[in-house]
């Protein structure tokens, strides 16, 4: 279906938001009105403009408080939209909105309003323009869809429709399935927005929350379904008003606004799949065109990931603090890539790279660069990526490299996608040959390594998002990859709220691998974490981390604490945690003692048990051991204050000293 | 009275804190329980920490979803208690806060819960701790403090009493009157946060936007007054949980907090003056002691600054282009310092100095760097000032400088306390000498300055403020000048919401100049704008502005578009806005003409109408000149959107080329 997006939507000049909307491949704009008076362009140059850039100007809006007056106020309002029917003849704008009135002069009174309505049909009707009345979810009298489309019916005349939109629909929890009662040919436009749920005065949630389609909570598709069996072919319009978007970058936030939409109208197509063959046909106007499904556009199928093929760290040339990190982690350096300045270091199935000549890791010193995500089927994942407008990354590989593929995701994080030792398919593990060249460092210095923790993979990776594109990631997560988002939780930094989610799929029996994905061949799926600090610039707002799964995180701690590693690399819990988690559990004393003592963290959840304990941070990154007992689905969020207070009070790790916390061990 | 802290008010480790609270003063804090299990200070060092600082431990906080639950649950809640308690001995804390349960597992039971509440006092008792019961807001079954009260009482344990929050009473619109009907012996605490009026989740409400009393719309005074005439002696104690405050320097926001109690306590004082001769006194207990009134500490009287004296602004040893602009916009230099870089330049009333030695304007260029105010008593305003925590500023005059006080603003703007050209009082003025040293700059060469436009007066001053310190502006403005806070008021500038707030008293008549001030002497008062951009470190959230009067703007702005400075200095407005403005007034097609032909714009209220202009930015700073017809009050902030687009579009001024807007004018 053709697409459009409301000026308001996206920052910037009006020149900005246009530029903006038609690169990311829009058919169509509203042009927004503030923002048209605003711009310094009269409204000829932006007709020109807009044609220019192969955009549409498919409505214009809004006209406010006009129905339903005394005289005076209505030949007021006559002349005042006199006055923006000539602005929109010279925008080439063709169809109004006009929005129920919010003003104490309206009276609650259907027959005037549509009197008044039919009125102002019939002066547009002069000018070659439509009118689209729509119910606001907080207008004076009128406040439905289903009201305002009785007061369009009322006043029958053929310029006269209704604009459906989603948020005043969905936000007051309106019954959308009557929306299929209005034939389409008098829905002259529709809104689509969708929102978080939030208990709180619906104009200031419209005006400050609402976001993309797959953002929020609103099932959007489920009302999409129900206008598209009306036969409504105009288009698709998003109009969003979002404090967020109004200070991101314009071009970005198109991309974003247009992506929701290819994923809704793949979430819609289901819905509407079976209507032919299903549906008893409604008395429909002849003009209802029958061929529904084949307009929703769908992309390929989702890939859902199976697992992590490797995490790969920018490091500065010399590997420095973070290779002995590692080594004191119990990984080993096994591989060192043919062409390139790339190590592997594995335990277990959990593999990192860490590059020294690919990255800038800059005065922040190490950062995670990529992540390799194992895939049944990478040349299906960059397609399903790439219809989804993700930017697919340039291969900087030497001929004789096994091809790899990799898109951008939107915190600059490189995904690769990989099939890993997989008969069929070139696996990444080629490049790699074995290493020959000395000790792993930090290792003794007549041993390779002081060997294995008990690390058995990847659990889980958090990256911190850039502030305004935390919606845009979860989107980006869940189309491309298939992956189901959990719910926003907050965390209590010491310098503000740190904003989190998890996302998750792929797993075996896991079930929320999307339409067509799921995991393959024993995979555990993946989880990620996105995480968004409240002051841009802050530590928290760029630390990344890393969590390694332990199948016995005890032994893997009391090995770390036996050569002597533990309180060298990982993050010093205070003794007060401890006491408020004997508290608030009763686990015995000896498992009291045993945590405390190794200095791991505990949380539960219904399905089971969580324990974990984190190294400290070298560059942006640190690193999480976990692990789960008997089906825990968290991430030990409650934990997260506590893990962030210590990470203030540590001074950065160089591979030498320890953490500056005051961590005091019980004498016991 | 005693004042108090919640740590969780306060951004930072819990010792930093603990040091900003006894920096700002304050006499005790409550211990939030997040805080200390995330320290690394375990109890007895928090305990001698606070100790060292002179800070009392008032309250340890929060113990939750206690009382009414089955047996199983009381005994592990008892069993949580008993480590809560071991953990308070440690720390000298002697009173708990449990809040009223929000779990499904809670009966809504009054005799259980007061049951439990006995036994759990009963145990606190053995460890010399009380404990104070308090209503949530959202209580699952206890929600209003006449209930928490009620089962206390119920429950008649002497180490059990209640808690009162204004937050969770006035947030519910709860009466608190009945206040009065507790005992104030068995009122165990009391804290206080004010907060903004808003229709949303009280919970979401309380999580984040709770503020200091002053800041927000609750009538916390007035609460206040109910629980001083219980006998409560105990400590004023602020809970605060802001997003904001979060995030802010912790120092500031401590200092901030006592500033609003001073005011509060000063708010407060008036409510009770009457009470000993007025009141029938109330069946009361014995303990209540009988002087309120003395207890409450007020400060020296605000006096309420008449007008503006100057506005100085720090420029370049070259005063350059800013320079030119006043000479366009019709200011003379009329004056330079005896001993300093400084030069006055007037018209009218207005009187603007350019300070090239003072300030480091820096790559931003030139900004607004103190305001003088007329003050009737400048020794007062000081007083008052100091009282309210204010830096004064030191002086830095040379001996026979006319001696001149000033105190900082929250944005760093230095507010100077003055009495222009007053018999009794030696002026600022005194300080400048005529100018001997050749014709200003711009000026015609064979000339001193193209001559006045018609500039009256200062009308109002805009200030930027720095984004955390909004709300504490607002607060510091209305407590030591007794100026009025008008509405809060959001601004759409293209990349992103501005939050503008107005500030205005001490003009004939308009009663709203606090306790004891006043305009003096036919004073117009002072008017600010307070302004706080939505992006950190974006344009807008620098940009200062000086609003001059003019008595007819129409021949002002014809006046400077005769001799040609019109389209030099003065910011583009769009034809688009000029459409508007007929589309929604009808003012006659001369009036529009006109307006469109000077590029004026307009507004109006219930009081009259509003006709302004806009030059171009230079530095940080921009002027505006006004014309205020009929008693218009406000600001003109419907057009600030128009005006903000087209300073993007504009560059910066040189005094030479004009900005890079599209500006047309209309044929006619």
């Amino acid at each position: 279906m053709r697409k459009s997006i409301a000026t308001v939507s996206l920052s910037g000049s009006l020149d900005e938001k246009l530029t903006a909307a038609a690169a990311a491949g829009f058919d169509g704009v509203e042009i927004f009105e503030n923002d048209l008076i605003a711009a310094p362009m009269p409204p000829e140059e932006v007709r020109r403009r807009a044609a220019d850039l192969g955009l549409a100007i498919d409505l214009y809006q809004p006209f406010r408080d006009f129905e339903a007056v005394p005289a005076g106020t209505l030949a007021a309002n006559l002349r005042r939209a006199e006055h923006k029917f000539s602005v929109m003849d010279r925008l080439g704008a063709t169809t109004l909105l006009v929005c129920s009135s919010v003003s104490a002069e309206a009276a609650g009174d259907d027959a005037l309003a549509a009197e008044h309505l039919h009125l102002l049909a019939e002066r547009a009707s002069a000018h070659g323009i439509r009118i689209a009345y729509e119910a606001l979810a907080w207008g004076r009298h009128v406040d439905d869809y289903r009201h305002a489309w009785r007061i369009v019916e009322m006043a029958d005349h053929p310029a006269l429709g209704t604009c459906l939109d989603s948020f005043h629909i969905l936000s007051r929890g309106t019954d959308p399935r009557e929306i299929e009662d209005i034939p389409g040919e008098k829905v002259f436009f529709l809104q689509l927005a969708d929102a978080p749920a939030k208990a709180m005065d619906v104009l200031q949630w419209s005006r400050h929350y609402r976001c993309f389609p797959g953002q929020g909570d609103f099932d959007v598709a489920g009302m999409l379904a129900h206008v598209l069996r009306t036969g409504y072919r105009g288009p698709l319009s998003l109009e969003v008003f979002n404090d967020v978007f109004r200070q991101a970058d314009a071009r970005r936030t198109a991309v974003d606004a247009m992506r929701s939409l290819i994923a809704l109208e793949e979430d819609t197509a289901p819905l509407l799949a079976g209507d032919r063959a299903d549906r008893v046909p409604a008395p429909r106007p002849a003009a209802a065109p029958a061929e529904s499904p084949a307009i929703l556009h769908t992309p390929p199928a989702p890939v859902v990931p199976t697992g992590f093929a490797f995490a790969e760290l920018a490091v500065p040339s010399d590997t420095g603090g973070l290779g002995r990190l590692l080594a004191a982690l119990g990984f080993s350096r096994t591989g060192v890539h043919g062409g390139k300045p790339v190590e592997l270091w594995e335990q277990g199935d959990a593999r990192l790279l860490l590059n020294s000549g690919d990255g800038r890791p800059g005065a922040a010193g190490p950062h995670l660069a990529a992540i390799g995500l194992e895939s049944p089927d990478p040349a299906g994942s960059v397609a399903r990526a790439q219809a989804l407008l993700s930017p697919v990354l340039p291969r900087r590989r030497a001929p004789r490299d096994v091809p790899l593929d990799a898109v951008a995701a939107p915190d600059g994080t490189a995904l690769f996608f990989c099939r890993t030792a997989h008969p069929d398919h070139p696996s990444w593990t080629d490049d790699f040959r074995g290493v020959l060249d000395g000790p792993t460092p930090g290792a003794p210095p007549d041993g390779d390594g002081p060997g294995p923790i008990g690390v058995t993979r990847i659990d889980h990776v958090a990256l911190t998002q850039p502030w305004h594109h935390f919606d845009e990631a979860a989107l980006f997560y869940r189309s491309l990859l298939g992956l189901r988002a959990h719910e926003s939780l907050e965390v209590a930094d010491l310098y503000g709220l740190v904003r989190s989610r998890a996302m998750s799929g792929g797993g075996d029996g896991e079930g929320d691998g999307g339409a067509s994905g799921g995991g393959e061949g024993g995979g555990r799926g993946v989880r990620m974490v996105l995480n968004i600090g409240a002051i841009p610039g802050s530590p928290q707002t760029s630390w990344q981390h890393i969590a390694l799964e332990s199948e016995d995180i005890a032994a893997t701690a009391r090995r770390l604490n036996d050569r002597g590693d533990g309180g060298r690399v990982l993050l010093p819990i205070p003794d007060n945690y401890y006491d408020d988690l004997e508290a608030r559990y009763d686990l015995g004393a000896a498992r009291h003692r045993e945590l405390r003592e190794l200095g791991l963290l505990y949380d539960r959840d219904e399905h089971g048990e969580f324990l974990h304990l984190y190294t400290v941070t070298v560059g942006r990154v640190f690193f999480e051991i976990v692990q789960r007992i008997g089906g825990y689905q968290g991430y030990g969020a409650v934990n997260a204050p506590v893990r962030l207070a210590a990470q203030h009070a540590s001074t950065a790790y160089d591979g030498v000293t320890r953490g500056a916390g005051t961590r005091r061990r019980p004498e016991g």
